[in-house]
């Protein structure tokens, strides 16, 4: 017997083409026809008339919004089909996260918000079983990796390369153990994985919902068009021809779509007739059995199986699903919007860490009441995969941006209060969102804090009043903070000046950075202390963006998609006229490229990495050509057309020109066919040299040629590329009417390989997590601490604090990672332990206990099915201890979850 | 207070774009979406869900095809909304009929039909109030008149012409007393009448269909956009100034549109809010009260109020909704269908009376089983305002066709079973339904049957075999059959052949015909008993559609609308060739116009009237042009631009041009806003001329110039008008593809103006009840009966036998009406009775019990409520009663219907 499992789904983007409210609402269907308050009302209506029916849930942002609007009779109700299974949540984040842009630590807090919600409003039926990222363009180890250390059983997706799932189909191999990660023990990131039969839509013919045009069962012989045997023929046919490419007697049909089950009636009056109908064939001896089900339902049948599956350890990136149609843009779509999310994942963990350092007081104190849950849920939905991923319409972006300001406007009364209660200082404390673009009143116009010292020549549109740039080294204590007073001086230095000639080259200590003297571009760098050089140059140029009006197809570039008219970028400019300043602090080469493109190479005296300073925009769109701008670093790297990128800002995985490990790769798109999400950082090596760039956003790159490295910064489009979102990719606002001008960072180190990760790895965490600025005008009161240190010492190197945050009103969540690889530091990739009970300076700790990585679910409680690979004996799991209940042992790449009960001291 | 009555509701075509079944399954989404089988589904949910929440259903045909489908526990739930008036039903037919294009005898069945199902299934508490002619273009007083006679309360409609309406909201006089005949004492066809605000959709910015964008009530103070406070002041200032233009502190708005409430749950989840906000803000002094409601439950109020009303003595065509936009194009629309639906509606008065006389085995009988019901089904669906109007899609006519060939098909058995029944005759029967284009196996092939004496020039398109035509003289006995035996003779006279010359005239003793000898034409028409002579001249013309390029307006010629482009037709030809053919039974003088125009000018030997059989297409459009084919009838009658028609083929209304008697009229179309629909008859007449034309089904027509009376034949147009059926009106076929070609009959007489009703009368009743022809092969058994009548005698003149139809076992259902107006014929226009108990001859009736005019009530039970009109004394209804319970009494224009218990003699 072959058996069909049904899963009727909806799948409810947290904003697309439509904000996250306008779809819970059902607001503008003028642009899109989704309601989500009406799926959940018809589907739990539905779904009582007959037990039988199935339902998933996914996206906890929009159930939370529902129930917390439900009568308590409603969510009694609710609670009994959650009991009886009869509704099911599977992955059950707050959003379904882009798997490409998002840093694995907003994930993680996502994940966590929604399931969080789900454990405390349901218990443990409300647990997802199952990962469910249908949609996302592309999958990600890390991700992967996250889901099995989550306690998942499985992960279903329905988009991966169109060659891949043909090769797939036809070695039955769209089942598999996806071995996440190289340094975790399996299979603690060993996850099963299903690719759907039909991306996460219902079979041809078979959509019943009101946003399709299939036919309906017609069972009425009364009636016209009496249809039940060619429904139940057709069925059978597309049954039978789905078991040819799945492994076991067991197949999985997705019955819904898109903000489908709206009037889920429409749905299941028709599946319960095609189940009916179907089955009845039976007694004609048919061998197919229709049924409702879930997904973990399906995973359970395929686990009882208990056959052996096939190994992957790479990941499904890029994503085509067509030879010209790779969904390679989208890694560097809204490049603003993708820097802002990451600054604002920065201040929410640092609101959450003075929330729980600052005790009750954060939340409501001096400044008022504040809270960090808004800024938490705006982080939240700003990882779903049309959010950073910049693929959504551009008043949805300009919301997600909305909500991250008012999430963070939230937070500074936080901060401010914790800040005033651990100081002792209640003066006014500003924050300075707008620096990036040189505004802040505070020091703009106050004597006491008063930049100085820097020309603003590069600042290109200065709105506020500052003239002059201040640059000085601090210091700050980890988990802490420390205090600097800025005063105005009478009779200063003047302020250092710039020097409009050609450099050749600069150096501290630690680098030395030439410059060709004909061109203005660099040339070379050098690690003085390891002595090692490279050549190194570096451009900007700029892809056509095709138009669409391609021979080979009608594909243009846009948000998703990345297509290169032509396979050589023009360049932007092969002479750059350059400035250079030169302080005991830092050293600067400005170098102007176009009047839309410029970049400040910029050397800090204590600095081993060389920084580039990027501004790119307004691309100019006057000639009528889209533009995909890219910085190309060419070396004399011998990196043979390899290079690396992380995973969601963790571990690293080698990336081969025009090559794909589990399947003999077809290339038809030379440039958007290599190119690889860049979370956080890329490297080129060969055997002695290692050129690493740290991003301080995600984007898209590539390594086209030997030695090079290309990092696309900017992107703008004049068409749509015919996935949905229906508008170019043109960003224009108030601020840039003449298109977006982005800035940003690269930060490039050249070390030897075996030791390159000891410094790229505690770097990329501080790109990630930057200090937080406030300002305060006038002098401090006297009683006023200047310093603090949240912990009683720095923690080892290896260790990294991933989350610090107030759980309940006496226990915290506490994650601490180990940030090394197993393979990529001598020094730092070995087990360290911590202990945690000598871990704050402010906080004493009186329990505990250690969660799965999404908190919701105690470690020892954690039991996930065991599947068999092929060709590999089966994993087993050495259990090892920690030293004591207060000592945690962490190893390589491994992440650990602790609630600490805890109080101030 | 003023009370704002809300309405929810569904309009659900019972074809139109879709068929019918379409639109009760949901299939064909793609061409629109509505699906009536969830619309029920979900309305039910959701009246349960809020005992507060109303709603009306008005389509029998569809809640019928919904009922039988649902569970009894459902139907008992069913039950229970209905007795508490949560669901309640209004109009209740099996269909909403035109008003323009419908016979009364068939609205009066369709009406009978859906009406019955829901006295059967629901008692008392499932008959509908209210009638609710929400869609229809223009009102017939017919129709008023009937639903008075039926018992409704009142009548609410949504389209009248835009000045009527505009005149009626500045004199607040939109809700009126409809005196809808000037026959019938007041109130028996008074009618209160209300004409809804906004046609029959919500006001402006409050559809929360899923068909609709207005936005939801974001009443969630967390989420985006909360708006509550902007609805609640946007409802306010509609229902304020909708309460100007009504005349009470009551008013109503209907929530809903075409197909909606597919998901309930959006409509009455926004209008819980809206009542609950905005009767919220009472507290701060709001004097409006919003309720959910019901078209009774607002009439109710309105009767409460106890005002007078202004009395309406004429109706409500043509519609016009703009100065260029008036809809009387579909009173021609689709003649074949229009022809189709007439003959249909014959037979199956036949087929009904069949059943009755020939008893059970009718139905069950030596040719097997038949049945009515199928072709009462299909002649009921057949009048719905998109069905015999001609406003539907040309594969949705096809099914109207269809059904009504199906229908007749099962009819056919009736038929048979019955004859052979009463003439014991069990020979095969064949009908011969493609007569009309000379198509009859029987009569083509066999000796026995074998058509003579005919050329067939004028057949345009003979398929069959035949080459001559038989013509002899038949008598029927009223409510029977006579039988007439043809056989081929050796040597029998040869047939009467044609003379290709010019006529001067023809005449029988009761006509004279003369023709111009110059052109062909008709010239004069003389009664010989009257000796009144009229010069009357009558050829062909088109109208050239407008294309929708004029400069006055956008609008073209299409389905609904009728715009020519110029008001002078173009004339099809001066000149005709005629050929003439005398028999002793018949004179023709065959005309041809041009290859698509002929016409046969025919009177036969006995006839009081001149036969004009005209032949129309196919229309040309090589020329881009499309055409309206019209036949004027020029006179020497002064009609001084009046002329009559009939309503719904009873009573008659004077036409005046350029007129209309309720407002002053702003002519903006002199054509086409002087076109009325004629179902039956229309004439023109002066003091001692009236020329009386009846027609073979329902057609427009207008009488432009004094003596003048033009009816529109054929249509065939290249552009859709824009009212939604997407289509322009290009008949083609597989029997056609060159153009739809139609055959159509006028009949002509001339009287004495005092005298006329006495020959239109019986002649309209002729031509819709016209004889059904059976063919049998070879000879009839020896003992068949030949003749027989069901009648004792025939009926005096005045009276007609309007429904005999089986109602249950041991009843039937008899309708007998007075077919003159009080003023038509001193002759006639006389009270009469009948005596029922010897009415028939082969059947006993053992008891009587009358009924309102619909069969849904008991006619002593029939209450409704008083309307007092303004300047009118109360009507008072002088009981006159009939002479004994046997012996009824009928006055001018009355229907009495009757159940009668009977049995078979």
């Amino acid at each position: 017997m072959l058996n069909v499992h049904l899963v009727p789904h909806t799948h409810d983007d947290v904003g697309w083409l439509k904000t996250v409210d306008q779809y819970y609402y059902g607001d503008r269907n003028d642009i899109q026809h989704a309601g989500v308050q009406y799926i959940l009302d018809s589907v739990v209506d539905q779904l009582l008339k007959n037990p039988d029916r199935r339902f998933i849930y996914v996206e906890t942002a929009f159930f939370y919004r529902w129930w917390k609007q439900q009568s308590s009779a409603m969510q009694q109700t609710v609670k009994q089909l959650v009991n009886e299974g009869r509704l099911e949540f599977v992955n059950g984040g707050w959003c379904m996260s882009d798997e490409a842009t998002t840093h694995y630590s907003a994930v993680i807090d996502q994940m966590t918000l929604g399931l969080r919600f789900l454990n405390e409003t349901f218990g443990s039926c409300g647990r997802p079983r199952v990962a469910w990222h249908i949609d996302p363009f592309g999958h990600a180890r890390e991700h992967a990796s996250m889901f099995a250390q989550m306690g998942y059983d499985g992960l279903f997706f329905g988009r991966l390369d169109y060659q891949d799932r043909a090769q797939r189909m036809i070695k039955k191999e769209q089942e598999l153990l996806w071995r996440a990660s190289d340094s975790l023990t399996p299979p603690m990131a060993d996850l099963f994985t299903g690719i759907l039969p039909n991306g996460y839509n219902p079979p041809t013919g078979f959509c019943w919902d009101q946003l399709c045009n299939d036919p309906p069962i017609r069972d009425d012989p009364d009636l016209e068009d009496y249809n039940v045997d060619d429904v139940v023929k057709r069925f059978l046919t597309i049954a039978n021809s789905q078991a040819m490419v799945y492994k076991t007697n067991h197949i999985i049909m997705t019955m819904g779509s898109d903000f489908q089950y709206e009037n889920a009636n429409l749905w299941y009056k028709n599946l319960d007739k095609l189940i009916h109908y179907v089955n009845a064939h039976q007694a004609n001896g048919s061998k197919v059995n229709v049924l409702y089900s879930t997904p973990s339902c399906y995973l359970q049948e395929l686990h009882r199986a208990n056959l052996t599956w096939p190994l992957k350890r790479d990941d499904f990136f890029p994503y085509a699903d067509n030879a010209h149609d790779f969904w390679t843009g989208y890694f560097t779509s809204r490049p603003a919007l993708k820097r802002y999310e990451r600054i604002s994942n920065s201040n929410f963990q640092t609101c959450n860490q003075l929330e729980v350092l600052g005790g009750p007081a954060s939340r409501k104190g001096f400044f008022g009441q504040g809270d960090s849950h808004t800024m938490k849920k705006a982080m939240a939905v700003a990882q779903h995969h049309d959010a950073v991923s910049g693929t959504e319409k551009q008043h949805v972006a300009n919301d997600y941006a909305r909500r991250l300001a008012d999430g963070w406007q939230h937070c500074q009364v936080v901060v401010s209060n914790s800040l005033a209660a651990l100081s002792g200082s209640t003066d006014k404390r500003m924050y300075c969102d707008n620096l990036n673009i040189s505004v802040c009143p505070i020091t703009e116009g106050s004597k006491k804090v008063v930049p100085v010292s820097r020309a603003t020549q590069d600042v290109r549109r200065s709105r506020g009043l500052a003239i002059n740039e201040l640059v000085f080294q601090v210091q700050a204590p980890p988990l802490g903070y420390s205090t600097y007073s800025v005063s105005q001086l009478q009779d200063g230095h003047p302020p250092a000046s710039t020097q409009p000639s050609t450099p050749t080259e600069i150096q501290n200590k630690f680098l030395q950075v030439t410059f060709d003297p004909n061109t203005g571009l660099l040339s070379s760098l050098s690690n003085l202390e390891t002595k090692q050089t490279i050549k190194l140059t570096q451009n900007f140029y700029w892809y056509n963006a095709s138009d669409g009006n391609n021979l080979d197809s009608i594909q243009p570039s846009g948000a998703y998609i990345f297509r290169p008219n032509s396979s050589t970028p023009f360049i932007i400019s092969k002479t750059v006229k350059t400035e250079t300043i030169q302080t005991s602090v830092v050293q600067e080469v400005r170098q102007w490229f176009a009047p839309w493109v410029s970049q400040v190479v910029r050397l800090y005296s204590d600095s081993k990495f060389l920084e580039l300073e990027w501004t790119v925009g307004p691309l100019p769109i006057h000639d009528n050509l889209g533009k995909e701008v890219i910085t190309r670093l060419d070396t004399s790297i011998k990196s043979s057309e390899i290079f690396y990128t992380d995973s969601n800002g963790r571990e690293v995985l080698q990336r081969k020109k025009d090559f794909r490990p589990t399947w003999n790769l077809r290339q038809s798109e030379p440039i958007a066919g290599n190119y690889y999400p860049i979370n956080s950082r890329a490297f080129i090596k060969d055997d002695v040299d290692q050129l690493t760039v740290v991003t301080d956003r995600s984007q898209g790159g590539g390594s086209i040629q030997n030695g090079s490295l290309e990092i696309m910064l900017h992107r703008r489009l004049l068409y749509d590329d015919v996935r949905g979102v229906g508008e170019p990719l043109n960003e224009t606002s108030d601020i840039f009417p003449e298109g977006l001008v982005v800035r940003g960072r690269l930060l490039l180190s050249l070390d030897r390989p075996p030791v390159a990760a000891d410094e790229h790895r505690p770097l990329a965490q501080q790109v990630v997590l930057q200090p937080l600025l406030t300002f305060t005008d006038g002098d401090l009161s006297p009683s006023t601490r200047l310093e603090f240190s949240g912990l009683q010492a720095a923690l080892p190197p290896a260790v990294h604090l991933l989350t610090l945050t107030q759980w309940d009103k006496d226990s915290v969540l506490l994650r601490l990672e180990h940030q090394f690889q197993s393979w990529e530091s001598k020094l730092n990739s070995q087990p360290v332990t911590v202990n945690l009970q000598k871990l704050f300076s402010t906080l004493d700790v009186l329990g505990v206990s250690e969660l799965n990585l999404s908190a919701n679910q105690w470690k020892d409680e954690m039991k996930r099915f065991d599947w068999m690979p092929q060709k590999d004996e089966k994993p087993q799991l050495k259990t090892v201890r920690d030293p004591s209940p207060w000592e945690v042992t962490l190893r390589p790449m491994e992440i650990r979850t602790f609630l600490l009960r805890v109080s101030l001291r």
